[in-house]
């Protein structure tokens, strides 16, 4: 059969947005209170403690209202100063994209630049903060989704802290199906959000922020107030006594605090075991299949996301319309430059299950099949079942 | 992994329930409006016609409230009389049990039986109404869920019609899953329900009603009345200027409105077709696993459920669990005789789709592994997926 | 403005059905679980047992699969037998109607009968019993909606229960929306169900059933097995570990899930609260609009319900379309005797909130005024604010 | 009764957020796509073109993923350059507010203010720009819901176009309420968004952006681009074959989308006249009640919001908590200048419907009672009434 383009597929097995737990569906339907309405802001403080307890922090995070890319770039406007030198450590498309921001803030940027399939490693983050003693903030991404990797965060977030410059970390994509919190990698701040493997909808960015984060923020006339881009607008924002800067998104909170409770209800070392496996059974299969993964090494391969380097003579678009067309999977593209490179197969919140990896492959290699690649569908099959057995 | 037994598993494949389609889950929470709001009874007199549409009926079928054994037990209590002989046909679990209905209403049974694993030959059929002119009503299970297997009804409905008895069926678990409707078995009574092909909760009964079957049941004067059996009760309730015998499922009517508009939008035959081949695709799994299918014959395999005869040595339960346990998939037993004999793979509404005959493979091959026997899971996705790619 | 009648009214302001609780609504789009699948067994259990504590109970209750009449008519067809001589007390439209049922389990039948605005007298039960020694089952409908008038259960049960004869008893709209339980009135059947008070939409029954009351339908050979009316079928289904008849209806589970933890949740007390307070606001407005309500005596007045004696000059059907029509809102009217004598307007679960009495009145005298009776809505409203508020 | 602060209360009659229809609050459940699936950019396109249907735009609009005071920061940051004079109308405190942005971008910032109980003059507006040539922009909010009043865009907007000014016009709580379009009023930014009069929860801005704004914005080398606050970057976002700049807020596309079929469904004419009829209704009650309108005449006074002058001698806080504690029902509070001297009772999507100014005026006389000011409730409601009657 084919698959119309015009209707929903069958299976969105994508490094986000994927589709939200059914529960948190239900969630975002719940009443639309008034914000000022002291239900509201009971419920808000609550859904910040909530996500205090999720990102293990001993101080208040803070929720900013648009997907993470807002904090993303707030954290660059509000944190980094004309005098202050950034290092940028980039081993992909976003990573490198961090620089731009940074950039626009101080002119002082270093960098250190990876091939887009490999990590950050620390000795090269070491060696250059000794030449540059001068760095003050360094900012990473934790897991660079287009490439499918994942950087060594904690490691650098202990160099960085022994240096005493400021940590930005992006974990957007990362947090949530790994072990990764904003205090195990010392970050000042430290930007997810639940739109990815929370398994709640985009729409909003999780922010932990140090204490010391608050005090640099504070005493940057720069830093943006009375903005959509401010974090420090919503410092008190948590406390029922206080008042929002503006109208919080209403319908996202009651799809994050649904989202938090499955999170903590099922336990994170559950959760971050069965985003593990998903991605080792798909690693497995990648490779049965005769398929290189497009990290450089295993073991810098992401758990939330699996890239798959694209064979010679492949079209990738038309790799993944086939996939789509033929199966109703739909699995996301490569960004900027991986685009045309690589495949991702996401594990994320509810697709993070094994039975999905054998389902992924079997795409995969059905549409590589129809588009002239000889993939032994089979094998892969049984590699990723080998693979989950093993766990069982 | 293991997944918990207190927990949602990940895919439910089986005979029904099955999980609604997402559209129709949000339907039944759609406002629920007093029955004789004129609105409400302009919804249910559109949601009948809409019925029809489905059912391709020239009449308006009746909804019944309860899921469809209500609608099989009031088929029974309001056509069959102490006067009839009835010739029920039992090719299966369900289709014996039918019989017990008839013969609480009529002492004269007559009936033919055929193994389990078997379907009703017409011929057969002609042979006993050419014996037995005295039938007056022959009943038929379509698809005998707890085997799998499919009854020739047009065919059947043919004789019976030309005999001149009145015909019930009982297409459960086949109407909406593949191509069927009363007319084209000339059924007097036709039962069938939101909860299977349809993907809806179980909840209504659908019933095609003949207009001669009108007027036996209402000179039928032991056919239910003013009781939750009462098909008479309901002949006017259709339209939006009569009054209800009792309160109507609200929610579930809600429901059906989203699944007929999604079983029309997307195509009757579109529909079939994606039943059809997932079948196929399992079949196909299963033999090249060296299992063997419970249907004697794939000619009469279920479109709609493929029932795997338990290899000697194995415990089905134990199967099962193990099925569940290790990959979060749901299966559904056997039945009275064919329990512990077979397990049953559904594909049925939003389960019919070939991606998901590759999960029910792999997950049913992995747990066999695990109880000893020797399953090749890669040669079973393999064989799926060739009949999956034939089609595209 | 007009409202038409082809669009959703403003407010339901019914005995039901009313719109559901929003928590209710979106618990109705829970995933459809497999009624084998141990995480639904476990789930149907614990929702027994919370219906279990709601109607405070000893014993565990059966729930089946219809709505509140498939319970009143299974508790008719299981525990009356050709020997029993039954007591039907009937002070409105459902009470009488319950005889019917009874007279079709056995020829002896006795009735005591008021006026249908009035209450059953206890002291003429007391004479009947007295009279008649050979009664052994009493039947009585708590609220007999279409009246909007509450019957003395807990002391005619009592009488009862020293009479030793077995009590049936109809709390359909009068449970969850003021103090009644099955062991208050010593009830040996109690039939109610989630569509009334408890603002969930309609299709179970929730019944109480004594020990005896099992005894005796277990000793009644005639009682419904192996059908839809059958309640013995259904006594250990609560069990994870027992077999359901038939398929149960699992999404009106999953919203009775949700509307019994909102009932248990804000407290059974306080729910009652809110459906007397409203009651008693919306009956000082109808007094004080000049109008009548229907009960002889304010004493029996329902809590769940207010029947507005219609005024003379008036056609309630026009009355209540022009309700509809000016306002968006929608009362019930009478049925059979009481049809075109009253209009009822409802107070139960959501809309039980003194707020809705003072749409109420607003609505109904706006229309009187409309078809030409001098209402005096100021009045009506300030006095039923005066209600409210002296609660506060 | 008493109702609590920590559970949601019964009737959210604010100036928003309110309530989302039922039906947008089951969209925004609705499966959650990837952004880069094909079946989303088709929808997105789809919401984009409906946007444009419902704004009466002949241009494409751009959706942002923020609330509305993202699109009013994003107007003032790239449509305003240093070397633009703004003239910037304040009749309340958002209007007054965007002044502060404008001066953000641009030092040469001059008023028309009024008070905060009044609209902006045409005249004073034409004289103005008489005198000042220079300005070329124009700002103006609308509805400037902390005073609950309404200023004359659409004859504004004539003066600015002949004057050859670009005008910014925020829309916020008018747009979806009465009669007001980008195109009626000449705007080349007109910023609303569906969390207030469209019924849908807060989170997007939907803006009409003019041909020579576009031109302008992109002239502007300080307009924000790979920012959040970036129009541009959006141009092309509407069409299925162009990227997102980044994850657009997928639930909120969804709520959108059913909100603008509701709206265009029910007829904007339609939606306008039950809005004004409610608040017409409630200020001839609020008037009846002894009380005062905070707008300086009923000309101006909203149709979406009514603000109600607090009485000499009342705490304006301790009311709004008198009227959620004893009735359950919320209003708006001021805010800033007019915080704590009025109270604003909403009138917005599915609170705009006169049967819900009864209640509030029920609600606010009651409070104003149990407060010491002796309201008469009963003539506020005969009032309302009235207005509403004689439009039926």
């Amino acid at each position: 059969m084919r698959y119309s383009d015009h209707a929903e597929p069958v299976l969105t097995l994508t490094s986000g947005p994927v589709n939200a737990y059914p529960d948190v569906l239900r969630g975002l339907g719940r009443t639309v209170l008034y914000d000022y309405d002291p239900a509201f802001q009971a419920f808000y403080e609550k859904v910040v403690d909530k996500t205090r307890r999720a990102m293990r922090l001993s101080t208040r995070p803070v929720i900013l209202h648009g997907e993470p890319v807002l904090g993303l770039e707030a954290a660059a406007a509000s944190l980094i100063t004309p005098g202050d030198t950034v290092l940028n450590l980039a081993s992909g498309v976003y990573g490198k994209g961090f620089g731009y921001w940074a950039k626009r803030y101080s002119p002082n940027l270093l960098e250190i630049e990876t091939a887009y399939n490999e990590a950050i490693d620390p000795q090269a983050v070491r060696d250059m903060l000794r030449e540059h003693p001068e760095v003050s903030v360094v900012s990473v991404c934790h897991h660079d989704t287009p490439s499918g990797t994942i950087n060594p965060i904690d490691e650098i977030g202990a160099l960085v802290s022994a240096h005493g410059a400021y940590l930005i970390v992006d974990a957007v994509s990362s947090f949530g199906g790994m072990k990764t919190h904003p205090e195990d990698c010392k970050a000042d701040l430290y930007v997810t959000g639940p739109n990815k493997c929370l398994g709640a909808p985009p729409g909003l960015t999780m922010m932990g922020v140090s204490p010391r984060a608050w005090d640099k923020m504070k005493a940057n006339p720069a830093a943006p107030r009375a903005s959509m881009l401010s974090i420090l607008d919503w410092e008190q924002a948590w406390s029922r006594a206080e008042p929002f800067p503006f109208t919080p998104s209403v319908a996202e909170m009651n799809g994050l605090d649904v989202a938090l409770d499955l999170y903590l209800g099922e336990g994170p070392e559950a959760v971050w075991a069965r985003h593990a496996l998903t991605a080792k059974a798909t690693r497995a299969g990648i490779r049965a299949m005769g398929l290189s993964l497009w990290a450089a090494r295993e073991a810098i391969a992401s758990p939330t996301t699996t890239a798959v380097r694209t064979p010679d003579g492949i079209d990738e678009a038309a790799l993944r319309r086939a996939v789509r067309a033929r199966y109703g999977v739909v699995f996301s593209s490569g960004r900027s430059e991986t685009l045309g490179k690589l495949t991702r197969i996401g594990h994320m919140g509810p697709t993070a299950q094994p039975i999905y990896a054998v389902a992924a492959l079997a795409a995969l290699g059905g549409a590589l099949r129809a588009e002239g690649y000889e993939a032994d569908v089979g094998a892969a099959v049984a590699a990723a079942m080998a693979v989950s057995d093993a766990d069982a």
